[in-house]
């Protein structure tokens, strides 16, 4: 049953999180429920980036290297970014892209298990994920890439797997995981388990600790709201590091990088997972973000999360009914930070959508995608989202829309 | 001769390029010779990305990847580097960083080329090539690395090699290599030539082009001004281009991102090298560094560096004579744009310097290395510059200064 207007409006009032949307900088006038993709720009990383710019750029120039802390920046954000993904200080750095780091990870943990040369995924698992991995068996050979539905995992890791790649919450349908079952799973025939926790990490409850896990990689623009393009973070296990050397071995992942030897000598800790100079605006805005999300009461996120998706869903099928939407999200159980709708003219809706200033995205073939951040978003916010929906539905506005041009973002 | 305050002066008066200076927001009372380290902030750098955080990220938030060119970055801000190193538009695209890039064109050379396993480099080329080197041969079969002085590179050109890596101006001593010598003395054997351009981009001429080089890739943050970590650039010949596969297959390598389909199917054109979500703070300062050379006439840039390197040349051997400093930098000839002089005591040299105010570096093990960037220093800076070293020489006053310390930039 849909809420009233007084009803939202009281549990933004009793919501603890609410103070949290003042640091955030929004446009006025738009409703913003795609920072699953995007994440909005945190007041404090604008400053940020603005006093790395002009001071530790301008003023200290090479000097702010040591001085500005630049060179301690991967590892400084990557134990911040640990306490949010349950992973301990000296596991965790920021480095690379999303993608970069995938084939770090996915290409050193081959390497170190000869004889196994299986990479086990789900189809329709984040392109990226899947396209990594499919690189790193073009590249390495007895390597393959073996993607099986969700359900048949646990079948089908037998000796011949040397890796288990999956997306702890899934980017089209927000399904979650069983993190600490399938990586026990893994274990129980010498596998490895490499998490993506783009749409996780910020968003949702992790604790890689907890559930023995191996590998990770995540995104630093989506939920931790890093900016266009931030750096992505790693993640090995302490027990994984001496035996794992990662396949880029450039500069910034030896021992003494300034020795300016001629011989490769990997870093002792997850410093050996770096390879080239860090980008160090996109540090600055990243741990600006990370700072936010680490002030945010870990519990009281989960609680938001699971309320606003929930009143999401509801709002959108009850003042939706008989549109032609399909929910993708789990109804129940674990699910990450977004809703997603199927319906076949998705991209036509959205478009109109984000004309009246409600930005979700679209993704294929038929996906509405809605991120409810909890940081930034009220409940109100989603209940007039969903009437605008229901708007655009019963007037059939999205017909004035153009259809999807190749290329574009969406 | 040493030069009257005067002469240098008259040089100041005259030079063409002495008003691209107020493009560059350089602190008082510093005399910057380490642009090869870490170019310095180009004003427009700075609103630039004051810009594109505030405006772009914050206010359009998702809708910039298209709105605001942020997905056609890479490729615009590379058809720019085009034209400062002799290449055609789609040849050069900017991603990741310079070690990463190396990985992906070493890679791809050595698989294109089966039986050609050999890595021919120099001992002594920048960390960073030797090392990304050492990790490709790790990673593949058959591939190894073999490091030979410079004078013997022709002769190790043999039917096993399948690429020759080397650094056009070396990171130490300036020296340039013959590109198009070496080029045609591996075209000649079958080999294929990565270079290295992070200290020439932006810093003396480059044309690839004409010396018909295959691969090339590059730093953003020395010469081209692009700010600390900024993201570095790669260059395939277009004859390439369709026969070299990336192993790095992200998803911004695909002919299609935006219709996440599970296979992955390489760009037709350069874009296959990109990996991850492309750095947007970092690519907006590096167009910034880039706009500003391509406004400078490149033969007054080829000019003026060849006088302000040779001035300081000889304004240090002038008045520093009988300190033992020992000139490492080619006296005639091709040089790139930094001088160095090697000196047993350079590390405490090079600090008491620093002290006041003359920003130069060193280098392993007794280099003292001084920048000499046309586009931001005058003929006066560099002769001030040599008069506070040999001050500092004269006086013994380096005696007070620390020894290294190990995990400093240097």
């Amino acid at each position: 049953m849909s809420l009233t207007l007084d009803a939202v409006q009281a549990l933004d009032a009793a919501d603890p999180l609410a103070p949290f949307r003042e640091r955030f900088d929004l446009p006025p006038g738009v409703i913003y429920l795609d920072g699953n993709s995007l994440g909005a720009l945190p007041k404090a990383a604008r400053d940020a980036v603005a006093r790395t710019v002009s001071e530790d750029w301008g003023r200290g120039l090479i000097r702010s290297w040591n001085d500005a802390g630049w060179m301690e920046a991967p590892r400084r954000v990557g134990d911040k970014i640990a306490r949010l993904v349950g992973a301990e200080a000296g596991e965790v750095v920021v480095a690379d892209s999303t993608s970069v780091n995938l084939f770090k990870l996915a290409a050193a943990a081959l390497k170190a298990r000869p004889g196994r040369g299986v990479i086990l995924t789900e189809p329709g698992n984040f392109p990226t994920d899947l396209y990594v991995a499919q690189g790193v068996a073009a590249l390495l050979p007895g390597v393959e890439v073996r993607a099986v539905a969700a359900a048949d995992i646990p079948a089908a890791l037998g000796a011949d797997v040397g890796l288990l790649l999956l997306t702890h919450s899934h980017y089209k349908t927000a399904q979650v995981h069983d993190m600490a079952g399938l990586t026990a799973a893994a274990h129980a025939v010498g596998a490895l388990v490499l998490w993506d926790l783009s749409h996780s990490a910020g968003a949702i409850p992790v604790d890689l600790g907890a559930a023995q896990a191996d590998l990770a990689v995540g995104c630093g623009y989506k939920f931790l709201n890093g900016g266009p393009g931030a750096p992505a973070f790693l993640y090995v296990a302490r027990r994984h590091q001496q035996s794992l050397v990662s396949p880029l071995t450039g500069w910034l992942g030896h021992a003494a990088p300034f020795d300016f030897a001629d011989d490769y000598r990997p870093a002792d800790g997850i410093e050996r997972f770096l390879c080239g100079t860090p980008p160090v605006l996109g540090l600055a805005a990243l741990e600006a973000g990370v700072d936010i999300a680490l002030a945010a009461p870990a519990d009281a996120l989960a609680h938001k999360l699971k309320r606003l998706t929930g009143l999401f869903i509801t709002e959108v099928e009850t003042r939706c009914a008989g549109h032609g939407l399909e929910l993708v999200t789990p109804r129940h159980g674990p699910r990450g930070s977004h809703v997603s709708f199927a319906h076949p003219e998705a991209y036509r809706i959205m478009q109109a959508l984000i004309a009246r200033g409600v930005i979700g995205d679209f993704r294929e073939p038929d996906i509405l995608r809605f991120g409810l951040t909890p940081l930034y978003l009220g409940y109100e916010d989603i209940w007039r989202a969903a009437g605008v929906l229901a708007q655009v539905l019963a007037s059939g506005a999205w017909r004035d829309q153009p259809h999807r041009v190749a290329g574009r973002v969406t």
